[in-house]
Order: C-alpha cells, then structure tokens, then sequence
C-alpha cells in the first residue's frame, strides 16, 4: 500500500452505486483500499465483497443478518462508526434516501472527504450539512452524473457563472399522456431507457422528482438560487449538464451513461485516471442525419410531471419543505412499487404532504428530522 | 482611463474580425482603449474608426490609400511599429495570411499579449513563433471560436487529455459529391452556412483546409501530436470544439455562431466580462423531434475534401512543409476567388506544391518565408 493510496468506506456497498464503486476499486488495486463496507439487509452479496475486498470493519442493518457476517475475520460494527473510524480517508455515501444523514454527518464530524451519491440527504437537510461541512472543512463531492458534469465544467472558472443547465432524459414515459400516466406499472417504471439505477432513484426519474431533487441538491452544492438552474430534457443522456457563464458561453460534459464516471472523478478529485474499462464516446461513428444518433433538447413539461414544480417550490419555500417532499416521496414511491397507488398518485400525495405542512425556517437537524417523520405518516395515508 | 483599462493595437481592423473586435471595445468603453489600428487597403472604413476610436497610431498597407489618413491627429506608422509600441497591452493580429506574421514577431519581441486571429502565421512558423513566444514569456491566446473551445475546456485541468475533437460545419458544400464539386461558383463558395467571415477564411471552410490549419494551430497552442487531434463534423455549429480527458469524460464549449465570443473572451482572459449583446442559446425553445434543431456529428470524407488530409500530411513532415501548404492555398484559393481555376483545383494544386518541395527541418525564419515564396510562385502555375 503506498502512500498514495486511498482508504474508502462504502455505505450501502450492495446497492446499485455501493456495486460500482467497488468496480472502480477493482481496477485501481494500487490506490484504493477498502476499509469499510456497509449494507441494508443482502448480507449474501455483502458477504462476498468482504471476501474480496477483507474490510476491517462491516456493518449491516438488518440485526437478524448480523449472524451471517460473524464468519469473518472483521470487526462488526455500525455505518457511523465506520464513517467516522481513523483508517478511513474517504466515505463514499451510497444509501438509499434519509437514512443516508446521520453516516454522512457522522463522517463529517470526523473531517472525512465526502463522496454522496444519496441526493436525499442534501435535499432533506442541505443547510444543516452544508453548514457543518463547512464548519469543519469538508469537501462534499458529489457521485452523479449530472451535479458531477456542472462540477467539472467549473473546474478553473467557478466565478462567473449565470446558469446552471441541468439536464434529464426524461424517463421512459416522456410522451406519455396524463391519462395514460394513470395506468403505467412498476414494470414499466422500472425499466429506464438510458440508466440502470437502483429502483428509488430510477421510480424518480420516471416521475422528474429526481430531476427537482438534483436541482436542490446542486442549489446546496455550488451554492446557486433554485431560480438559476433550468431543467432542460436531452433524451440521449450524453451530455450530463452545463454552466452558462456570464458572457454566453456554455460548457458541457459528456460521456457515455454510466455511473463509474462520476463515482471515479470523485474518488480520485483532483486527479483525472485511465480507466481503458470505461466506454468512449466515438463522434466519428455516430451515424450521421438521424435523430437516433444526435443531440436534442426540449422543456420539460410540468403539467404532466408536477413533481418537478413540487420540487422547486419546496426549494424556494426552504426551511422543513424540502424534508417533507423528500420523505412524502419516499413513502409515495414505495407504495407506488407495492401497487398500493398510481404512478399519479405519487405527485399527489406528495402535494397533499407539503399544503398540509407548518415550516420552521432555520431548522435544527430535529426540525428536519420531526418534520420527515411527519411527511412520512401523512404520506402512508 | 482607468488602472484596469487594456490598450489595444487592432491589425487588420477593416476586416471581418477586426470589424467584430471594434464592436467588442464599443460595448467596455471603460476597460479598453484603443491605441492603434492597421489596415490594408479599405482606407474609408479604417479613416471612419479613427474618427470614432481616435487611436494614436495608425497604419494602411496600401501606400497610395496613406495620404486620406494625413487629416488626422495620429502617428501614421506601420503594423510591426503598431505591434511593438510601448503604450500597447495587447495586441490583436487579425491580418489575412502571412502578412500576420512580421507583425506578430515584433509584438513577442516587445512582450505584447497576443490575441491572434491569423491561424497562418501559426500553420507556416508555429516552431519559430512558439520559440519566440516562449523565449520571451508572451501567452499566444487565439481568437477563433474552435481553439478558443479547446482553450476555455482546458481552463483548470490541461494535464490529463486524450484528444482533441475538433469540430467543423462542413461548410456549404458537405453533401456534394466530387464531380458537383467541380463546379462551384465563388459566390456559391461565399456563402457559408454558418459563419459570416471574410472571403479567405469562408473559401478555407468550403475546402476543409481551414479545419486542416486549425488542427495545425492547437497542435502549437496546446503542445498535441496531430494524432491526438480528431475532426469531427458538426454541421449546427454550437459545439465549438471539445477535450476527452484520459478518463473518457469530454468537455464542450458551445455558443451560438458569433465571432464576437472568442474575440471578447481572449481580450479579457482570464476574465469573463458581462455583455447582453452577445446572443444565448436557449435549450428550452429548441424545437423538439426535429433534425434542425438536434446536434449531430459525422466523420469528414477526405476523398470529396482532401485539403483536410494534405493538412494533416504536411504537419507530420513538418519543417517548412506547413509554410508550403499554407502559401499554395493562399495563392489557389485567390485564383478561384478570381475565377481562374475550379474548386477542385485548390486542393490539386496544394497537393503539387507540396510534392514537388524539398523541406528543411528545423527551419529559420529565413527558411520559412523563402519555402513561403517558393510555393507562391509554383503555385501561381
């Protein structure tokens, strides 16, 4: 191990992101080392990777699954305690939603460099954490494709910025009437047509919700008025964002849709690695004169997905909004995957939450924290 | 006049670019100044803008056009007397052809920034103008909207590129095939789809020579083989160029065509100024669906446009073959403009004189301006 060796801790290693970034581990043996490994209840897969990886520590949520990881040769322990052991140098934060808050404000108590995949966590609570990042001189990096893309693009020239331009595919339902909204399944919801995600995050992509939650996310990250950012809708899914700076010009980042680009930039920031298991974009093999094959763009439409505009009116509200619409989504998109609601009933429920809410502005980490177990009865209905 | 005003020199100020530059200096009239301004011949127009800019210094080309200047209260001197001057800052050198390049010397030699719009005078001397500028501490900065791209992706992280994707329109002539080739007209040549640029550099476009001296001129700006260096056609002209890191994420520059961005943005670098003149491209009214409105991408044909490939070519022989390349076009492309030799000539003659030129490396200026008029006259026929 060399001194320019990183050691990271994975929360939430079984899922969807938590996978790949243990892909990029893999093809970086000399520079990245796992220290941590933490999973919600797939102890089979965790086990796995703890054979492969052999962590120090490893936690899993799910107590009855605790048994299975007693095998090993690792101390058993819990996601905060892993966020925050001295071994580790970098905590990539993989969990799926709110559960994702106490790790990472643990993890930044503990001065560790911060790489988030769990949008949630800024969305719920982006000025409790900011704040105590700040405090504590922290660098939160994002892992995803398109707050990853504006990062980038302001390498060198964060100053003189009008816009942020961020971009959607626009899901699999696109085109889709409201009326034929109403009737689409979780099959269909599930299936996204430019990336393969976790299903929380892939339900929001279908709905624009997670487009609204980027949007927020990138407001606390580069530090940008909600009224700033344009949503605007590239189906192709190569171009993962821009900024628009003072004088009209605009810078854009492409790739390929995959998320080991993200997860690597933020792991070896401000290092740029080869990586030959990554795909190219080929611009000279593109074929040329059909729509398949280029770039487009379009607004979005907010009457058929209103959970863009519930997003950013909880934004510009601020205070307790934003946790409430984080955990109403939560609690709407589960039950949406368990067939309990329609695909329309998701905004729905979402509004219902937010009219029914009192904000506190400036709220402590219990504010938020009463405020989403509150959105979360009025959601379950 | 205030600490942070720039004195600018504007050689070439009749022409296209110098035109567009002068529009820039109207829209800061409290940050830069104009202190000389040179012409070739359009005696008018260059007596016009002193009247309005009231340079101290100023040059025509043309000796019998020198007398329409003597009503003036300025110095009437030469372009390198310009260049060198000691109230000047920057100095904008946006003279058609080699005639950019003396001048251009003799702004190094007096330690002038450089803002160079006559990718000329890098395509035939890049070695000599490149020793220069680094013997003497000068930063070449280009104005043109494709190296510009490259230049502003490159701010913050230059060190880990893979490539360079130059991008081209195509010009006007992108899907005809060789025999209509043939028969092209200078006013059908004139009319470029795109860009709204002098005749030189409009016929450069419709032969692709002037993505083949583009490529010459970031492989001097920015230090790449030309085999890191792609040409890729892009017949909306938005992405003005791009950067694939060695990661595979890519960076792109986009504007809407207007020569007035590079111009404004080496003027101030690295600043970027404010300007609402300057026109912005708006993602969310691009109509959706359509073709028009999409970015597509395709690889050039170097059979129908082989300008492109002797470019190429004569780069990797190097020494004086550029010099070579860049004088016989000069010569042919003046031929066609005057209605002596077809489209397809241009590249045929190019083609000969390079073939027909005994190179030296590592060429002296002498060298250089000696293969210079070699070529100028096989290539007069």
């Amino acid at each position: 191990m060399g001194s320019d060796t990183k050691r990271l801790a994975v929360l939430g290693s079984t899922g969807s992101i938590g996978r790949q970034t243990l892909d990029i581990v893999r093809s970086f043996p000399e520079r990245l080392r796992i220290i941590g490994l933490a999973a919600g209840a797939n102890a089979d897969l965790l086990a796995q990777q703890v054979e492969e990886f052999k962590p120090e520590l490893v936690s899993i949520e799910s107590s009855q699954e605790q048994r299975k990881l007693k095998q090993f040769n690792c101390e058993v322990t819990t996601a905060e305690e892993i966020a925050s052991h001295p071994d580790v140098d970098l905590v990539v934060i993989a969990i799926s939603g709110i559960a994702g808050l106490k790790p990472t404000l643990a993890a930044i108590g503990a001065k560790k460099s911060i790489a988030l995949a769990t949008k949630e966590v800024l969305v719920a609570a982006g000025s409790v954490v900011t704040a105590e990042a700040k405090r504590h001189g922290v660098r939160i990096m994002p892992i995803d494709s398109e707050p990853s893309a504006i990062w980038q693009c302001l390498q060198g020239e964060a100053k003189t910025v009008r816009r942020l331009i961020l971009t959607a595919s626009g899901g699999p339902f696109r085109n889709l009437s409201t009326k034929k909204l109403g009737a689409v399944t979780p099959e269909q919801a599930l299936a996204h047509p430019t990336w393969n995600m976790g299903p929380k995050v892939t339900i929001d992509s279908a709905t624009l919700m997670n487009k609204g939650f980027e949007a927020i996310e990138l407001s606390w990250l580069f530090d940008t008025p909600m009224d700033n950012i344009d949503v605007v809708i590239h189906p192709q899914s190569i171009i993962h964002s821009m900024v628009e700076f003072v004088d009209g010009s605009v810078k854009a980042q492409l790739s390929i849709p995959d998320m080991r680009f993200p997860i690597q930039y933020a792991i070896f920031y401000p290092e740029r690695m080869l990586n030959e298991t990554l795909p190219r974009i080929d611009f000279l093999n593109m074929k040329s004169g059909s729509i398949e094959n280029a770039l487009t763009f379009e607004k979005p439409d907010i009457d058929r997905f209103p959970c863009l505009r519930l997003a950013f009116e909880a934004s510009r509200k601020g205070g307790t909004y934003p946790a409430v619409l984080s955990a109403a989504d939560e609690v709407a998109v589960d039950r949406f995957l368990k067939g309990q609601i329609r695909f329309t009933d998701i905004p729905r429920i979402i509004s219902e939450a937010l009219n029914g809410h009192r904000g506190t502005s400036k709220p402590s980490l219990e504010d938020i924290l009463a405020a989403d177990d509150w959105a979360r009865k009025v959601a379950a209905g």
